[in-house]
């Protein structure tokens, strides 16, 4: 059986180096064939899992820079079904891909908004008045540099090779160790790990409704790693929370903890155990 | 003695109408006369009140749908002294703009990434192949328009009316309740609250950090109605935590709490306590 990995794409992306990383140690640990399935946004590369198209998905979740991929984070909610079956980090160096022979003839910068954010101090400084045009990938960027010299791109340096573009300045980013978490998804959850997932909405506008959640962690000394609200597009106000647990969901605490958590929270989702992997 | 009140500008953002209803409550409670002061970003704004430029900042902190303002909480953990005065709620209906005679027409779409968010499915679904171009503040966007009427902005209403611009479309935004809470900021805090807010960052990489500072508020029954984590951008894992309280800063409970939080974190910030306005 060959496994189907859906990545964003096209090829060249962060999340590609991701999801090239991780297959390489799937191949050896399982003995599967894999072949990666580029998709062209994160929201579409979660629902090709959840429709069965393909098999897991290598989706970024959050950089040391800017934070939250929020798009990954409503996607999850919304999908419902998805589990984390590991969880990797990469170092992201970012590099400004032109047809241009100097900085000064570049109009307009395209890419990510995430890599267009995490470069936002060098923009401001080097080119702070070309346009920044958002695109739906790091590598859908570049196909706009051959038409036009004026235009530069923010992506890979592996995304340079393969497209064979010059690279005129890296890394741009404007802190050194930016480093980007991808989570493997699938429709089975992990056999275990280190860290637990879950998300929670709680009753819109009563008092004291977050107090009880987290004392459920509180009372059993269970730390949480990370803890992000999302708007639950309700209302202002209203909100849905993500944790991330310093605990395997094996333990018998743990489980006690998401029984009594099922029982102070409007809908609880969990999202497996896994490990951190930082290759 | 006129008090300066710094917003996001040019003239036509929603915080300069945020920053307009606030001024007519302040003239009217003070007696004192006020001069709204446009700046180029958030950052910018936040700073003129850092600085002595401007006594008073109005800025977005969270909306409805797309969540965070994150340049708006980076700046406040990095500026150190603002206290928050007030918090204002304020509906947001997007607007089309354009000089284009048809939606058919339009190659680009310019407005500030957060109105562009708001608004992205409508964008998918009516002009999925125009570019869509970040700009500093909506009003930005507009000048744009008349040199090309293939460029479409996204700004407000009240916008198009001050700018003499057609509108093409109304209410843009993916969901009707679409509402954007500001924050005003000075330098001196204001006398009391509802609400009190913070922001702490704990020692990294030490295991079960965020236990102890939620078990502060927990063991005092304190809610806390939005907890948010920033990347402190020195490694991936570690955060700075902003959270909201339902409590008055002069409360003995609330004080009790506060000097044990400064016990069991790295660095604690307090922005005061305040009430939230729904005009």
């Amino acid at each position: 059986m060959t496994t189907a990995i859906a990545h964003l794409g096209p090829s060249g992306t962060y999340a590609e180096a991701a999801a090239l990383i991780f297959t390489k140690g799937f191949v050896t640990e399982t003995a599967q064939e894999a072949i990666l399935c580029p998709y062209p946004s994160i929201a579409q590369t979660m629902e090709a899992v959840a429709q069965g198209e393909a098999q897991l998905a290598v989706v970024p979740i959050e950089n040391s820079i800017e934070g939250s991929v929020t798009m990954t984070m409503d996607a999850l909610w919304r999908l419902d079904k998805l589990q984390i079956r590991q969880s990797l980090v990469l170092p992201i160096d970012h590099a400004l891909l032109s047809q241009a022979s100097q900085l000064e003839a570049i109009r307009r910068v395209y890419s990510h908004p995430q890599a267009l954010a995490q470069c936002q101090q060098w923009l401001d400084i080097h080119l702070p008045k070309a346009q920044r045009i958002a695109t739906h990938s790091t590598t859908e960027a570049l196909q706009h540099l051959d038409e036009d010299s004026t235009i530069a791109a923010i992506a890979s340096q592996r995304a340079a090779q393969l497209y064979n573009l010059p690279i005129l300045n890296c890394p741009l980013n404007d802190y050194p160790d930016n480093c980007t978490r991808f989570l493997v998804l699938g429709l089975d959850p992990s056999p275990g790990g280190t860290h637990t997932s879950l998300a929670f909405s709680v009753q819109a506008n009563q008092p004291g409704v977050l107090l009880k959640p987290l004392q459920v962690f509180a009372e059993r000394s269970i730390n949480m790693s990370r803890i992000e609200s999302r708007p639950t597009k309700r209302s202002l106000g209203d909100y849905v929370f993500f944790v991330d647990l310093e605990a395997d969901a094996r333990l018998a605490k743990t489980q006690a903890a998401l029984a009594e958590l099922s029982t102070c929270t409007e809908t609880l989702k969990t999202f497996g155990s896994y490990n951190v992997v930082s290759p």
